[in-house]
This record gives C-alpha cells, structure tokens and sequence, in this order.
C-alpha cells in the first residue's frame, strides 16, 4: 500500500518525484539540522490519484489525521485550542513552478482563535493582520473570488481613512475589515467562510490539487516542457510570523547574485511582513545586506545557513526564509534561477573553486538559456543621444528591446499576434499575465523588485525585463503613461535596456553582444567534451560572419533561393520560367549566373577551408511569378509578353499543394539547366579562390530526393556539368534527406552520396501529414487536449521522425561508414532534439547561428 | 567469357531470358524435330552490350562470322553465289511484344543477286517482288524512311495501270518500282540501297537493337510494366517463301479460339503470300480449314504440329507457319494471347482434360484481364431497336463501348485528354497508332482480320475492337465515313459492339456483364487457394451489390462524404461549417443525422452478416463550401448570413497544402460533434436492423491517424456515443493507416485498434511526398526517364510504401496477433501489390467493385 503523506524528518532531497522539490528541500535541511518549521508533504500520487478519483481517497484522510496529531505533538500546539495551531499550505512540484501554484497562510484561523491569537501574542493588530490575510488568500485560491474583490475594498478603505502603509491600519480597523471580507464570500460564492480548521485543511488541499490543471500552470508547464501528468505535493507547515512586529519579517536571497553570478550574496526583505509581501513587489523591499545592521546575530546565522546550503547542493541556491522575533527561520531552498550569464560565471567560477570538474560544470548552464547572451545590446554611442524616460528601474532581466507600449497582458497578445512588436507595461505582473508577456519584447513593472513575478518569469524566458520604475505613473484605464518628462501613450515606441534598467523614447540602434572571459571559456570546455559537431544553416554575409563567431565549424546548409530574388535578378529568373525553349532557359540563366557567382564567392570566402553545404533551388517557381495582376502587368511589360500569356504561365504553375508538388530535384529533373547554373556560378567562384590560394569545400547538395534515380540522373548533369569547365577543385555530392521515402532507401542513397543531411522540416511534415502552413488551424487545439505533448517541429518525435532518422542513418552508415551525415533542419538547433542525434551515429547538426554556442552547449551536455 | 551467338540446335525453352520468347521457342521446336528452317540467334546481352556501347563488339562480329559459317554449311547456301542464301531477320524479346519490333525479310538480295534468284527459281516476278519487300521493309526499319513513301508510289502504279491485287504486277513492273524504290533512298536519306548482303545484315542486326528504345517500343513496355532494361535478341534464319506461287503461303493460327476459348483449331493464310501479309491485313485471309481442301497433307501436317506443341507446352499455342512449294514450315510458336473469356474456358477445359491442376490452372488467365468479362454488354432490347451502321465486321476483342467518331490517333488522343470519349475508326492501325489506340473507347478498322494489328493490341488491352467493316468507306483528309445507309462525320456518336462484331448510330443501352459456368467454377478455384480475402470499396447501393455479385467478401471502404452531399443536406452541412458555437453545430447535424441514418441502412442490409468498414468523414471542411461569388450569393441567402460573412468563413477555411490540412480525425478533434452524428446514425440503422434478425457487424474506420492520442480521443468519444444511445449490438472500432507516421507506431495503435486498413493513396502520397494532384506535371517526365519504373499510385513501391508497411504489419502482429489488417487504397486491386500484401501478414485487400474478381484471382496466383 502506498504512504501519501510523509513528516519532513520522513523524507530526503532524493524523493523529489514524490513529495516534489519543495517537500524533499524541507526534510533534507531538516535532515542537515536547518531551523525549519514543523510539517508534513502529501505526496504527488495523492495528487495524481486526486485528479482522477475527483475527491481525497479514505486512505489520504486517515493518513492526513495521524499527521496532524504527529503535528500536534511535535508543536504542542493544537487547532482551536489555547496553544493554536496555525499552518501554511503551499504546492510544491517536483519541477519549480514560480507564481504558479497557490499558497495559504494562518490557516487555522477563525472568528474565536482570532481573539486568542490576540490574546496569546497580545497583538490585536497583528492577530487580525493574518485573519485578513487568510481571509483573502483562502478566498482568491479556494474559492477563485476575483482578487480585486478584497483588494479594492482594502485599498478604498485605506485611502478614505488616510493611511499610507498596511502597518498604519490599527487593530480596530483590521477587524472591520475581516467583517467586511467574510461578507465578500456570501456576495461572491453565496456561502460563508469556513469557521471549523479542519474544513479549511481539506478545501485548501483540494484548491492546491485542483490549482494543477488550472489554465495558467498548464501553460507555464507547455512553455516549460514539463508534462502535464506528473501532479503537484501539498507542503503543510506551523506557521512562523513574519509579521509580528518590527523584530519580525521575511525574506528572499540568492546564494550568488542570479544576473551576474557574481560571489556574493543577493536579496531583499521586508520587515513585519508576511509571504507574499515581498515577490508581490507591493512594498519596496530593503537589501539583503541591510539586516547585518539591523540583526547582525540573525543575517550571521542566514550567512552561516546560505554556506552550509550551497556547500550541500553544489549549486547556487535560492533561499525564502522568515524571522520571528528574532528568531530565523527557512522556508525553502532550491536551486536558483538565473540568467544565462550568471550560469555561465558560476559554472566557472566553481570549477575554479574546485566545486565543480569541467564535465559538472557544462550541466549547470541551460543550452536553451544561451541565446540570451548573444542578443543584441544597444549601440552606446546611441545611448548617449537617445532620451532618457527611467533610470530609477532594476535590471531584472539583460537584454535590449524596442517596441510598441501596451497596458495590458491581453493588448500585448493580441497586437503580438497583429505581427506588433509591443512591450508590456504594468504596476506589477500577475501569473494572469503569462500569455502576454510570452508576446512581449519586454516586460516593465513600476512596483516590485528582482525576485517580483515579472523578474523571475522574464528570466526564465530569457526575456527582457525592467521592474521597479516607480517614476513611471500609469494609467492602465486611459492607456497612458506619465513619465518624469512627459506622457506616453499606447502604441508609442520605446526601448528597454535589461541590463541596465534603463527606458528610453523611440527606436535605439543595437549591436552584436560581446563574449564575456567565462563564455568563451566555458564554450572550449563544451567542444573539448561533445562528439556531435555544430554548424549553421546561414547565406548572408552578416549570419555566416556570426555564425563563425558563435563557433561554427562549418555551413550546413546555404539555401540558394534568396539568390533568385533582386530585382534585375527576378527579371531573369522570370525570363527563365516563361521561356518555351531549352536555349531561351539557359540564355535568362546566363544572366543569373553573373550575379550567383558574386554570391557564392562571398560565402566561400567567408567559409574558407571549412565545409559548406550548398542546396541547389528548392522552391516551386510558382514563388517568383507576381501575384497581384497590377504586378502582372509590370512584369508583362519586363518581359515584352501579352498579360494573357504570362497569366496563363501562372496559372499553369499553380498547385493544389505545393508543399508536395515540381520543386526541390524535380524542378531540375525537368530543367537539368537550372541545377548547371548554380554548380557553374558555384565552381567558378570556388576555383577562382583556389588561385588565391584558398582550397574550399564544397558540398553540393540535392533536395528533396524520394527515388535513388532522381539522385543518380543529377548527380550525372552536375559531374557533366563539372567536367566540362575544366576545373580542378574538389567537391562532394549528397542529398538532403526529408522525404520518408528517402529513409526507407538511405543505403541504396549512402551507395551514390557523399554526405547526408536530414531536412527534418519537410520530413515531419510528411511524416505526420501536418502542413506547417495550416496546422495552426488545430495544432493548439492538439496541444491543449494532449494529443501532442510537443510540437515536433520544435523538438524531434522521437517515435516517429526518429525512427525514421535511426532507420536511416543504421542503413547508410552500414553501406557507407565513411558517409558523412548531419540534420540541418528546425531541430539542429534544439537541445532536446540534439541529445537524441548524439546517440544516432550523427556527425554535426546544423542550425542558425544565434543557436549555434546553445547547439554546442546542448551537443556537450547530450548522452 | 559469354556466348553472345547461339545457334538454333545449341538452344532450348529454358533460355528465354538470353534467347528472347521466339528464339527460345525456335530452338526447342528444332530440339522437338519440327520443320523449323535453319538459324541462329544474338542474344539478349548483345543488345544491352549494344546499347551501351552504341556499337557491335568485335566478339559479336567474330561469333556471327563463325555462325554465318556453320549456317552456310548447314543450308549448302552462301550470300552472293549461286546457292544463293537469303535469310531473315527478326526481333524477339524475352516478353513478346506483337507489332513492336521489326522485322526484315529476303535479306541477301541485291541487284545481281535478284537475278540469280529469277534465273534459279526461273520466276522473275517472285524474285522482283521478293526485292521490292526488302527494299521497303529495310527502308523503313533501317533508315527510317516512312512507309508512306514506298506504299503511296507502289498504290499509285497499281491504280495507274489497273492493277487490282499485287499478284496482277507482272515481273517487269515490279523491276521499275524496285528501281524507284532504291532512288527513293538517295532522295530520303542520301544513300543508296547497301547492295553488300554482309553489310545489310550488320545493319538489320544493329537496326532492330537500336528500335528497342523507339517511343512506340518504350510506351508498349510502360503500358505492359514491362522493364526498360533486359533488350531484345535478334533472330537470323534461312527463308523460306509464301510468296514462290500458289502452291506457297504463309499463315498464322491458335491451337484454340483466342476469343472464346473453343477447343477448334483456329487461324487464317494466304496463299502466294509473304510474311507479315496476313497480319498486315492487307488482303483479306482465308480460314485455316479452307487449307483442308487445297493442301490436304500440308494441313494434316500443321494440326499434328498444333497438337504437338499444345501438349509439349501444357497451353493455348499461336503459331505462325509458312509453306514453300507444299512443304511446311514452322517459324514461330509461343504461348497465344486469348480474351480473358478464353483463358477461363481454355484454363477450365484443360483441368477437365487433365492436362492441368486447379492450381496450374488459375496461373493461366492474367488477372488483370478479368475485368474484361465485366464491362458491361448491350442491352439486347436496345439493341433490336438500334440503327446499324455495319454487320459485317470481325468481332475482335469483345466488349461494348460508344463515343464519338475520330479518324487519327493523334485526334484520338487530344480529344480524350480533353475528357471526350472516341472511338478510332481507321483502314487499319500499326504501331504509330498506340497511344490513340489506348485513349479510345474501341476501335474499329474496314481491313484486316482477327490477328491484325488492330485485333491483336485491343485483346491484349482489354478494348473493344471490329476489324474487317469492309463496308465502311474512310475519307481520313475530310474526316467521314460512308455506310451502306449514310455517312458520319467525325464527332458523330456510334456504339461497337466486340462480341458480335456490329457497330450502330448513336448511344446503346448497356447491361451487366452475364457470367459463364466456366467463370463461376474457376473463381470458385480461386478462393479455394487464396489465402488472402477480397472485400471492396463501395457506398452506393449499385455499387454494392455488384462488389457482392462479383465475391466480394465484405466492404473494405465506405466513405461517407457523399452522405454530406444532395441539396438539403449541402445546406445543413454548410450550417453545420458557419454555426459559432456547439449547439448550433449539434442542431445542424441533427438534420444531417436523419438522412445518414438512412443511408446506413441501406449499405448495412446489403451487407447482412457480412462485416462492412466505415470511413467517418476525411476531406477537408471547405470542400463542402461554394466556390463561384454567385453561388455564394445563394447560400448566404439560405443561411440568412450576409455574404460577407460567409466569405470570411470561406477565406478562413482555405488552406496551403489541403492534403496536409485540417481533414481526417483532425476535423473530429475540433468537431468531435460530427463524429458522433455519423456514429449515431449507423448504429441506430445497425440496431434497426438487428431487430429485424440481421446481425450486421460495423467497422468504424478513423482517418488520417498519425498520434497515438488522436485515436484513443475519438475511440473514447465514439464509445461514449454509443453507449449513450443504450444500443447493444457489437461493432470494432479500427484506424486507416495513412501517414508514414501511423506505420511507425503501429505496435502502440494496434493496442488500441481492433483493426488496420492501409490507406496506400495518402500513404504513397506522403512516402514520395509527391501530390497526386500536381504530379502530372512532372511524373510523365520521371516515368519516361525512367526515374521511376512504376507508377507508385497503380503498383505498390515495394521498396519504399512496402517496407513501411512491413514496419507497420509487423509491429502491429507482435503486439496484438488477431488485429485484422487490410488495404483498401487503390494498390488493393492491384496484381503485383496483391502479390507483396500476400508475403505480408495481411488478412484482406479491399478494392473497387469491378476489381473484385480480379484481385481474387490475384491473390489465389500470389506466392
């Protein structure tokens, strides 16, 4: 028989999946001696078996009353009686889910054990503080009465009656607003509050159960990859007081600061203060360091704790603790958050203290989070001239954006989704707002700090984040923001610097991010321990000198249509589609491939003595013909052509589904003259380079094939085409594999290619039969109701397409050890994805080049 | 080192491969001791040597020195000296191919030599005529010079001098026209006539190597899947003359009758006749029993040989034999083409005669050409009052067919594309003609008889043809045809009736096919040998009960997207498409719900007891949508909707890629109220019916599964239908496989399936990644450079839709040994796919009604 619920002296850090990471914290410091509070977790499976059963089993109830008299025992304090009992309830998952799942405190409290808490503490003031407080909280998440219910009363009250700060409210009042509160229930969900400790146990334990499937934390856990059916523990904890007087209050730190990763200790707290207080960003919290003057004895034994905490885990920890009288108190650890730089300092700053070995170390930055470090910052020169809005906000998350001023988390979704560029605006975020600010560029808040909601999510997302900018004054009704120096309205366009805090009016120009000493560091460390190379998929200039920056070792893949396009060149190219004749094709392609030429030499240059991937045209032509019949004409007239016979060519071109029509090699089994062009202007350009003294690598590549003889036909026309220029350089030929088919023949294919690249866009679009065009029509729906757990064109299916792949690449290697093989679709550059291509006899995957170092990263870390 | 020449002594039957059909036949007739003039035979891997090198190899010409020596020997006759030796020269393929290849015949005779010949037979006029053939035949096969050219000068001298047959051309004549004839060559291809009996040989040998890839050759092989790459051997033996007087001929004749299988001696002669004389269907022939009266122990000489070769070779012979001087000879012999009708009566009588097993038997009618005994006939009762155009024609492929009148292949062929059914009415056809021959409904020709070109590729297709309408009078320049009672221009409707030979005006009713005894007995042969099952795809009621008529053993494919079709049902399906919410959904398929439920009864009381597979609905929603603005206009006023309103739905509903789109079960995750309605309606028919006593057993088919979860969703949904409905009769829910995808996690669908049906069009479609749709504009291309063998959408891949499907089979066995598994795409009534599902554990192939027989017949032949 299973045991639901376990006492934190039950429990280890080890039994995360069962009494989630919260619970298995709580009994490891417990274990490693931490002042922590007494209490118990109910497991998961409880959870689990919750949501199926929809109601508590008897086993769960009997299991919850011996811990309550285990509870009872161990705090001599009881429910109801004069000792009072109250506890805290909060969820805890075995994956950490900031903001997302529901907390009560001072549970326990009724309208008689108010009066002996304030009896017992002699505090009135104090007792109906947390009366209030359980009051709300247990409204909000049991009963899902809007918060602004409570909020705007308490607020209105304030204000009528003068008072700045909740601590100005006397005993009195509180009590008038506890009346007015449990008012709130009848008007709200026509039942009172619950008066009996026992009821309010078993309602928040069920509202934390039922808060699991609740909207906002399916779509934190879609964002974050954590699946759906792994449940959620319930924490039931003696509550310590926080806000029981200014000898009181309650904290967040970081071991190691979470943006830098800087050595030292980070954090905010709030005296007489209570949970939420201080992520709430409600009040404007006081530095970590202050305490050392304020309590000395109690920041020396926090310091003592954060030490013996991180010594422990072998990581930078994040620490919530509470003081009671004096007295500190820790209420979790876990692993901290952090960006991607201060990942990347801590990783390496532990490896030279000895903490960590180099192969430890690359598992403590997120691949994912790298690209974080490789956006844009601003121009500075720009800097100095742009107009200041805010300079008083905290850099909560690094990073450089510019946008359009929205007010709201459901404007920024819906101009985001209008192809807007917007950047969120608020006194404070709110896990309501999580689809919003997934649409942002960035986040401000004016109220709150580091550890706020917006700070912690917008680091999670690697997003840029500004929190506190207290100067700004919003007026989110009339969609207007007063700053120092004037007023901004919605739609205006702003720039938010993450890494510094500061707002600025209008567009401001960026530039490449700068590699910090650890980065380039740590990136060594990842090419000296991963098997599975990184190249890039780029055709620019900009993208391949990037790309070489990040790393690359190579180019995976140029893809050549952008070639076509130009205006003179797009002339050409339509010439070349209209012509009735084989010597009108070539004599339009002679043009093109002047320009091409100018083209390749670029990259070849760029690329010099390291591989680079060309793939020959790929798209139907009915993507360069015009559309619009004003465009018609024009073209008509370009072309010395009556518009009915060039709409007729187009009509022509025109497919039911182009996706699986004449493009990739079967354009060129029809227009052999097509793929010469390109391999001419190529080899030009390579041999010319070869002069210089440059020996290239030219890889060539054929989409699409589906039939061995689609490949060996022009595999012939290029190496005729070759032979026929006279030209001395060395080149491969392989093909791009994306059909199914061409899995099922890969060592028929490995027989007559050089080299193998996986299309692994086309090939999940065949594979399922989704067209990436139109899957937007139901592939929501599909990840709403579960029927995918991912989207597998952003993370490789590994029952599907990965068979596929497996099936391909055992088939070619076996004909062909010596075949060269890489992925150069979406998933190159997904983490994920990545870790399954390493354990396939994969030799690179290619990817853009702002994933390239998270490639890399991802490539090390793969097993 | 290979043997590139064979002798005809040093052959047998089993060297077809390297000896090709007729010389193989040649040798083994010689190993019986039949009178089979001398010869030898260049094999097979001459010609593929041949054709690669594009020359003959000095080791060819070394062994056809050394063969011509030996067979100077043999016949005591040498080129060029008296003895005068003349041989001919003849195509013969592994696989024989009537009318493809070219032959050459009196090769030898030159200027000089023609005179020998006239001295030595002391018959100028048969030597002279035997030259002018030779003249004309080696014109055309060597240098392509057209026939016309030589026929329309020969026609002309006839008329000139009034002469009526070539037999009324004395000696002198056909001097002169030999002497034209030769200046025909300077003026058509600028060189003289090769008057060196060596040098004609080496070019007849290299011309009939070289015609294996003309278009004529390359379309006969592609039509029959005939491969491109085993070439053809070439035939050189000593001549033999018909045309040396009236007591020669040449003839041709069945062992039985090739069109109704009658066990009677059946074939024509002429006499004083040259080879392909009697095919040519120049003059009209005699019967084979007309021979009884003028050559009576020549004719009891070839029936001993008929009988010889019927019991050598356990089949229907075709023989062609010629006479010189009352001698027979013997020059070809194979296995004779016969209608299908035939092969079954043929096949039938000889397991009565004990000549063959059941098993033998069913090996001996191509089950491809099954479907000719079930095209529809004539309805008498229509036919008594039709009018008749002629009634004296030849019935040469049976079959009953009308269209329009055209008078070239060439307008045969366009006006087909254009979607017109024709008929070709032509004096006669030859090879040029094919590909008309194949875009016409039937043909009809006023020359020739039963083995003319006409009858001969019309039975071999399966097409309706009249030969010998010699009362019809062709003016092929202005496009009429005079009958006795009128004239028709082209366009003019006319029926063809292949059974009894007549042609009438206008369109004739037609009924179904009648089965014979012999058919009913060999199907019945059939399923007692096959191991896999024959269902079909059908929803009308016509359609299924003809499946049945036909032994289908169920219903393998009910598509149900007809059920949404038909005026009132279009508009509550189009209100079903534009409803806001699900209860207007629900109301709208409600009224589509009492139509279905009608529907269902009728397939399903057609069906009985027997198990029926429905498909619930798979095209995509906006092809139930309008098109056109006015009909638009129309709708939106059914629906009380303002236009613009529908076109916003209509635009909405559009899709890039529609193959890949929002279709399948895809529309049923977002819609799962439109499953529920097809659910509900035939499960209430089902227990209509099953209170009558019909126990009728529903197969409810998913589409376009490629997750897990998209099956057990809709599973659970339908499950939750039925029992809703309080209905207690069994039914199986199964899953189409259509994506590559399905096949790869069929183990984990095969859980959850109670059966599997392959869907081989999407299946294919997806594996290529090629649109049936738009594939016409290059899948010509791909076939004709040969870049696919086959066409993937008529014969199964095997090596790559097969071996996913293998994938899948297998996986779905292991898991789950009594899953049903069966193909109802269009390979299920394929021969060579039957023949692979067979090595497949696959229970049935499902297939359109008139496929049935077929596919039953294929899968008893299958190994």
């Amino acid at each position: 028989m299973s045991k639901f619920i376990y006492a934190f002296e039950e429990g280890q850090q080890s039994m995360k999946d069962l009494l989630g990471g919260k619970g298995a914290n709580l009994s490891e410091m417990m274990r490693l001696g931490l002042p922590v509070p007494n209490g118990f977790t109910i497991t998961t499976e409880a959870c689990i078996e919750y949501l199926e059963k929809g109601g508590l089993s008897d086993e769960v109830k009997s299991e919850l009353q011996e811990q309550l008299e285990a509870l009872y025992a161990k705090t001599a304090k009881k429910f109801s009686d004069d000792s009072l009992l109250l506890v805290s309830v909060r969820s805890g998952a075995k994956i950490s889910m900031p903001g997302m799942m529901d907390t009560i405190l001072n549970l326990g409290l009724n309208d008689k054990n108010v009066e002996k808490l304030a009896n017992n503490t002699n505090d009135a003031r104090f007792a109906y503080d947390c009366y209030r407080r359980l009051l709300q909280m247990f409204g909000q998440v049991v009963y899902e009465i809007p918060m602004h219910a409570f909020e705007s009363y308490f607020n209105d009250f304030k204000k009528q009656k003068g008072y700045t700060t909740d601590a100005d409210i006397p005993a009195e009042d509180l009590k008038a607003i506890c009346e007015r509160f449990k008012d709130i229930y009848t008007e709200e969900v026509y039942k009172p509050f619950p008066q009996e400790p026992l009821d309010q146990l078993n309602e928040a334990i069920e509202a934390v159960f039922k808060s699991w499937n609740n909207d906002r934390a399916r779509i934190y856990r879609e964002l974050n990859e954590i699946p759906h059916d792994i449940g959620t523990a319930v924490n039931v904890q003696e509550m310590v007081f926080g806000n029981s007087g200014e000898k009181s209050g309650t904290g967040v730190a970081f071991t190691r600061n979470p943006s830098t990763g800087e050595n030292k200790l980070y954090g905010e707290y709030l005296l007489n203060a209570q949970g939420e207080d201080v992520v709430a960003g409600i009040r404007t919290p006081k530095e970590i360091e202050t305490l050392n003057t304020q309590m000395p004895a109690v920041y020396q034994a926090f310091v003592d704790v954060t030490h013996k905490l991180e010594e422990h885990y072998h990581d930078m920890q994040d620490i919530e603790f509470t003081i009671e009288d004096e007295k500190l108190f820790i209420l979790q650890t876990r692993n901290g958050k952090r960006t991607a730089k201060a990942a990347m300092k801590i990783a390496v700053d532990m490896v030279e203290e000895g903490v960590l070995s180099k192969e430890e170390a690359i598992l403590k930055v997120e691949s994912k989070s790298i690209d974080q470090l490789l956006h844009p910052a601003f121009d500075a020169k720009a800097l100095e001239e742009a107009e200041v809005i805010s300079h008083i906000g905290l850099p909560a998350s690094p990073g450089a954006a510019t946008g359009k001023v929205v007010f709201s988390a459901a404007d920024a979704k819906a101009q985001a989704e209008a192809g807007e560029k917007v950047i969120l605006v608020r006194p404070e975020t709110s896990p309501e707002d999580i689809e919003g600010m997934i649409a942002s560029e960035a986040i401000v808040t004016t109220h709150g700090g580091m550890t706020s909601h917006a700070a912690v999510v917008a680091r999670g997302m690697g997003k840029c984040c500004v929190t506190g900018c207290s100067d700004l004054d919003i007026d989110t009704k009339n969609k207007t923001v007063k700053f120092p120096a004037g007023e901004l309205a919605e739609g205006d366009i702003i720039s938010v610097d993450g890494s510094t805090g500061h707002i600025y009016h209008s567009e401001v120009q960026t530039t490449h991010a700068e590699h910090s000493t650890e980065f380039e560091q740590f990136m060594t460390w990842t090419d000296e321990i991963a098997r599975l190379k990184v190249r890039m998929n780029a055709e620019t200039e900009q993208d391949i000198a990037a790309g070489y920056d990040f790393g690359a070792v190579g180019i995976g893949l140029v893809r050549t249509e952008h070639m076509f396009f130009g205006e003179e060149r797009l002339i050409q190219m339509r010439r070349f589609i209209i012509a009735s004749n084989h010597d009108e094709r070539v004599a339009a392609l002679d043009e093109l491939k002047k320009y091409q030429a100018e083209d390749f030499e670029k990259i070849f240059r760029l690329s010099g003595e390291r591989p680079a991937i060309v793939r020959l045209l790929d798209p139907p032509l009915h993507e360069f013909v015009p559309r619009e019949r004003e465009e018609v004409e024009t073209v008509a007239a370009q072309l010395h052509l009556s518009v009915e016979k060039l709409e007729r060519r187009i009509l022509e071109l025109q497919e039911v589904n182009p996706m699986l029509g004449h493009r990739g090699c079967r354009l060129a089994i029809t227009y052999p003259e097509l793929y010469e062009m390109q391999v001419e202007a190529m080899m030009i350009s390579v041999q010319k380079l070869k002069e210089e003294g440059i020996n290239c690598q030219p890889e060539i590549m054929i989409p699409l094939v589906s039939t061995i003889k689609e490949f060996t036909n022009l595999k012939e026309v290029i190496k005729n085409k070759i032979n026929e220029l006279n030209i001395t350089v060395d080149y491969k030929i392989g093909t791009m594999i994306e059909t199914p088919r061409a899995c099922l023949i890969a060592g028929e294919l490995a027989e007559e290619c050089d080299f193998f690249s996986f299309g692994t866009n086309d090939l999940t679009q065949l594979t399922y039969g989704f067209s990436r065009d139109d899957a937007g029509k139901f592939i929501n729906a599909y990840m709403n109701d579960d029927i995918l757990a991912i989207d597998p064109f952003q993370t490789l299916d590994v029952d599907g397409i990965g068979r596929l792949i497996k099936i391909a690449v055992e088939q070619a290697k076996s004909v062909k050890p010596e075949i060269k093989i890489g992925v150069c679709g979406e998933l190159g550059g997904d983490p994920k994805s990545i870790n399954y291509f390493n354990t396939l006899a994969i030799d690179y995957v290619s990817c853009s080049p702002y994933r390239v170092p998270g490639a890399r990263l991802a490539a090390a870390q793969s097993k």
